[in-house]
């Protein structure tokens, strides 16, 4: 299978085919509600016509939330979404009360126009941090959103969550299971090269399985640690990010714990996340190629320290822009990660060939692996003492343009 | 005083006054051995003439330590130091066994040289990790560097420890002790924009005082955290970091513990030591300007992990290189360092112009204070909730002359 699942770090699942539109029960629209000053899509709205959906949420943990986070926490009940309104261009985030008071009118309209409670409607912003959102423009521009709502919305559904994103991201998915067929869709946002004001991720997925709250909770839960926990941009996190998934339940296909269709369903929603996670690494001006570091070892959080230590070094991040085979900097991450531990004996290899062995250099082909790391997927695997555990991070280089939008970006 | 205390941020104490030279007792030289492919001056000799020379060191953390580096720990009398031999050009780290054997023969070469004990010299390198450093050319230049040797040798010393520093960066000092002048030299090393192998910091300081170990050890134990451990440059820890302080006592003046002399003493040092880590965050071609990040509240950790999120974020530094008074990816990177913790009430300060107060983003005169961020130092304060505990960090701006220098580079 090509398209979508274009990675070699992702295999496509045999049950999957690519479609087309929103799974059944679902509707969705995207408009221009005048925030964006440039005049884009700015408004996106997802309904689902189904009272039983159930769904499931993840949010940034960062300790500065913006406002729509935590009027999701607070005001929401989030096994039972059935209606989202997420607007872009502005992240009402640092805007205190007031910021609120427009993450709850958000809420209340959206209510009124997908004819549910309030504590069913799910609110996300990306955008500009410590501007105050007109949330009139939100009430206004909602009316539209509902009158433009179709079962193939979700292309401008897409559109209307993006920032800085070089191209939207997105997929829709068939998926045969043991007990019949479902649909599974998900658009995310979020750039590689992560800008000034505007660095959030937000992943919105759709299915019309009947799911379980419990279920949707703990196949979210696993599937984001295994996606867009393992990505580093810049080793920034957001105050907005989140990640919804609404269940509508209209094909009539249950997904019952511990069963073989949860496991198939779970493959497919884990391939689905993973390959949109890769999307927004790869994303952004400049981005050359994408990087994966893969660490074992005999301590979990050992592993973890370096597999991040070594995503998030810019001088490692800088040789991958380069295409320079510089494992020097890779050592010299992982020492860092790990104080205290000297003499570290640890193996070294990029794209398969060794050039580490027991902490001391190892002679290798320098032609033939700059030409190797020139690829736009380039992989580092790293062992360290001991077994059992491993970590693996996803991460972008670093590149002249990634300076250029964000020095020369004028607030 | 004008000229080495540059920085407004460093006050240099009215009882110093700027001098030339090694203080008495010390010679030093600097000479092409052949290790640095561009001819330059790659090795560096330092010793004392007085036999009760005391000495002190503080080394990298890295669990990954380069040999000089085990060397000096594990064959040293790290007190009773007389003499220093340090290369530019190969880190001798990554290089095993045999990368210690050379460690140990450019020690016992130094000892030669300096009619010292091995164990009463100290060694030190920097440049390109993983390629084995050959020793022989040490021992070659050992004896040239030995016949140079000069009172006014620290300048050609400094030069002999540079590798991609844009400047030499030392400094010698009279200091007016209540029991009499000592004076107080350093040599450094350690480029702001660290590049691909030569990411190092070296640092030598000598003073004529008398010094007891116990002395020695304190004072450059905390001027050490307050200096070259106060900066950021990319979040990168080296293999190799070293720094050094010999007392050779030849001024017969005596620093005692806890004394009026230790503190005056112990101010120059300090003022000495932080303006050099100023300097190395100021170096490296495309840096355009220095920021310090003061950050404030009732908890140490927290408020040490705000300050070093704030001076590693790209984010952050990118503004600073564009000159952007840019407060939303400050927050961002605050909430970042303090998961968990939401929602944060933090107040933000930059050049003393507050743009957040209590996590809100407040009105500012924006074209004035984009005017005060494009100065060569900018300062940021955070205020975090309670009181009692203060983080600084010094860092460096991120410019496309850093990408450049790392992607660029070839292997």
């Amino acid at each position: 299978m090509t398209g979508f699942f274009a990675s070699r770090w992702i295999d496509a699942p045999p049950n999957v085919r690519e479609a087309a539109g929103l799974p059944a029960g679902f509707r969705a629209s995207g408009v221009r509600c005048g925030i964006k000053p440039s005049g884009g899509r700015d408004l996106g709205l997802l309904v689902s016509s189904e009272p039983r959906t159930t769904s499931a949420a993840r949010f940034t943990r960062s300790g500065v939330l913006a406002a729509p986070v935590l009027t999701c926490m607070k005001r929401c009940e989030l096994s039972a979404l059935a209606a989202i309104v997420v607007n872009s261009g502005n992240a009402n985030a640092a805007t205190g009360r007031r910021g609120l008071d427009e993450a709850a009118r958000m809420q209340g309209a959206g209510a009124m126009v997908a004819r549910v409670p309030e504590t069913r409607v799910g609110v996300a912003s990306t955008g500009v941090i410590g501007v105050q959102l007109e949330g009139q423009l939100i009430v206004s521009g909602l009316a539209e959103a509902r009158d433009e709502l179709a079962e193939d919305g979700d292309g401008d559904f897409a559109e209307a969550i993006r920032t800085t994103d070089a191209f939207s991201k997105r997929a829709s998915l068939e998926v045969q299971l043991p007990s019949g067929t479902v649909k599974l869709a998900a658009q995310a946002k979020g750039a590689g090269m992560i800008s000034p004001h505007f660095a959030t991720l937000l992943c919105f997925v759709e299915t019309d399985a009947v799911l379980e709250p419990e279920t949707a909770d703990l196949l979210l839960g696993v599937c984001v640690k295994r996606s867009f926990d393992r990505i580093s941009v810049d080793g920034q996190l957001s105050t907005n990010d989140s990640v919804f998934l609404l269940a509508s339940g209209a094909s009539g296909v249950p997904v019952a714990p511990e069963s073989e269709d949860e496991l198939r369903f779970g493959e497919a929603l884990d391939a689905l996340l993973r390959q949109l996670a890769l999307l927004i690494v790869a994303d952004g001006e400049g981005s050359a190629r994408v990087g994966r570091v893969l660490v074992s070892g005999g301590d979990q959080d050992g592993v973890e320290r370096v597999a991040r230590a070594v995503a998030n070094s810019p001088l490692v991040k800088a040789a991958l822009n380069g295409g320079d085979p510089n494992w020097g900097r890779i050592v010299q991450a992982v020492g860092a990660a790990l104080p205290g531990t000297a003499p570290l004996v640890l193996d070294v290899w990029i794209q398969g060939v060794q050039v580490c062995g027991g902490g001391v250099g190892l002679p290798f082909d320098l032609a033939a692996l700059a030409e190797a790391v020139s690829k736009p997927e380039v992989e580092y695997t790293i062992d360290l003492p001991g077994s059992g555990a491993e970590a693996e991070v996803f991460f972008s280089d670093l590149s002249h343009e990634y300076v250029r939008i964000n020095a020369e970006y004028t607030t």
